[in-house]
């Protein structure tokens, strides 16, 4: 008998892991990128008052962080004119989306999302042994209509849509999410990541009732908080579910300098401006240096740009290695047809600099 | 019907929850502790070098950390004479006791345990479905043998064991716990959760070679280190078992200023060696004020001291509450007849002088 015994499911999970972090190439290659634009990461940091809080609590963190992370559940209800009642925080949106998938999925159940969206989704639901069930996008955008037929078809609990759309970029208007709520099937949960909506223009996120209980929103301090190395995350949900994650979450998992940093972020809305204003301006740019290379980019809702490279997935994946062999981390879609493309992070003007220099070389070791 | 649709497990679990925090029930009170000894914190701290390490990554937080944890891996791979294949590194022993239940446990699995040790563990079975066997202590010790037996008897494939204990302290000789492995029916895995053990006199630790794939131990930043608040732990294990936790733990969960904070704080075996002293006054002062009240302790291995109280679990909650309204934060075993005891952490003689002046009130207020 071999030890240990591993369950059936377990067993029969490849090894796979969602995304390869941009620390094992420069290990690889024994080069540390020049520029860091793979994993849409802040580059422009976090808020400087989040910056101190960290400082400040790190000879505190001999204590565990508060397990029901209080303060922060409260303010952010401030924030978004709720409750603390209708607010999960969790270790990043990655282990809350665990945390969701687990609740309502068990060996075959069926699970709708959109073919070649956020893949950590996909490892959390067949972690837990469910059946994913895909509709491809339209165009380049995700589609509402299909992920609802497939829900209705599959008779599934949970569809996830991510928007603005993570790795396209694009973004559904506030109405087309409101109605797809309300076409939801009976007892089916829209899994709704809205990691990047910080970065979306003003007006985006569709107003929805934290209590309807058809619906859970992600949202996340990674992006344009610019705390991605904080692991800190948090749903708006209906009470109800909010208090089902209790039943498995790891209620010690917060740190306590994350549960600072986060709290400090939040109270630095002036500094949330400062980096929409230069993630629009990286936007712009990084759009315009594709068109100078002839590849065109498509619309961003983002703090990334993803450009079309007007060929096959083959010659998309020769791009992202040969400007990786000159420094420049970028990531790209998996899945063709949206894998014609690449993905570049809103990077500083020295980054797009490197990036401008670059792409051209890059292209050029290509024909 | 229902929105979400929860799984038939998750329905049948309770809202339980494995502590709570002392944060919570300052917020009841109003007050905060003046002195907070309840946890198995460290009051000593994490390490200056650890720190300053913290404080510098602050500013990088903007960045993941890296989801290999290569570095801390390599570290600790060097100090355990292993290699960095036989080591998982994950949000704090919580968060890897999860993960590595949910490996082998799935609806009835039997996993067996001693009744009324660390409870954490329990939650995760409970969690993923399994079915909880344990067995009582001896004394007021764990018993191998009844493990073992139980193990036996049910065919369980997990069998945990914290040696040193919590929350009674006591410590097994390394050869107690090379013949439970040696003893463990086959294809069942020992989970030996090695806590406490940097607190252990020298030489506590058996000797386990990294590869047997028998057992698996985990140890933590969170005690003797000083960095409870920063969630980082490991386990010791064969590699096929450490590789098979890539199949489902959260790659990226691990926050970046705590991979630098843990880095650092191996580095410093100074520190170690002062707290290591600083946590052998402080049992011996607890061990003496518990003398001067009429309360016996017991011996510890640890970073507390259990005082038994003499009395039923009824007295011992009582005394819990008293100490607590007189600003004194300590826990207490859960269940008959251990919970007879209270469990006091390690303090700063500034702690003690308090706990000193306030036990005798408490124990004036239930007489």
């Amino acid at each position: 008998m071999m030890t240990p015994r591993y369950t059936p499911l377990i067993d029969s999970l490849p090894a796979s892991v969602p995304f390869v972090g941009p620390e094992t190439q420069e290990r690889a290659t024994g080069r540390v990128f020049d520029a860091r634009l793979g994993a849409n990461e802040s580059v422009f940091g976090p808020s400087p008052k989040a910056i101190a809080a960290m400082e400040a609590a790190a000879r505190d963190t001999w204590m565990y962080g508060d397990p029901e992370n209080h303060d922060l559940r409260h303010a952010l209800a401030a924030r978004h004119a709720t409750r603390p009642e209708n607010i999960v925080v969790g270790e990043g949106v990655d282990g809350l989306l665990g945390y969701l998938v687990r609740l309502v999925t068990q060996q075959g159940t069926p699970v709708v999302t959109s073919l070649g969206t956020y893949p950590t989704f996909n490892f959390h639901v067949a972690g837990y042994g469910g059946r994913l069930e895909t509709v491809p996008y339209t165009g380049d955008a995700t589609d509402p209509e299909a992920l609802l037929a497939k829900t209705r078809e599959t008779g599934a609990p949970l569809v996830y849509l991510a928007n603005p759309d993570n790795p396209m970029a694009g973004l559904h208007a506030p109405g087309v999410i409101t109605d797809m709520i309300a076409n939801l099937p009976e007892g089916a949960l829209l899994c709704l990541d809205e990691a990047y909506i910080d970065l979306a223009p003003e007006g985006s996120a569709p107003d929805i009732d934290a209590d309807d209980p058809r619906v859970i929103r992600f949202r996340t301090f990674s992006k344009a908080h610019g705390l991605a190395g904080a692991r800190v995350g948090y749903a708006l949900c209906a009470p109800g579910l909010a208090s089902a994650f209790n039943k498995v979450r790891n209620h010690f998992g917060m740190c306590r300098i994350s549960q600072a940093g986060a709290l400090a972020a939040l109270g630095d809305e002036a500094w949330l401006t400062r980096v929409r204003g230069e993630v629009a301006a990286a936007r712009s740019r990084i759009a315009a240096i594709g068109a100078a290379n002839g590849l065109e980019s498509l619309p961003s809702a983002t703090n990334f740009v993803t450009l079309d490279c007007g060929r096959d997935g083959d010659f998309a994946r020769a791009l992202v290695r040969e400007l990786g062999a000159r420094g420049i981390f970028v990531r790209m879609p998996f899945v063709a047809p949206q894998d014609r493309c690449i993905r570049i992070s809103a990077g500083t003007p020295a980054d797009l600099d490197l990036v401008e220099a670059r792409l051209p070389e890059a292209l050029r070791a290509l024909r």
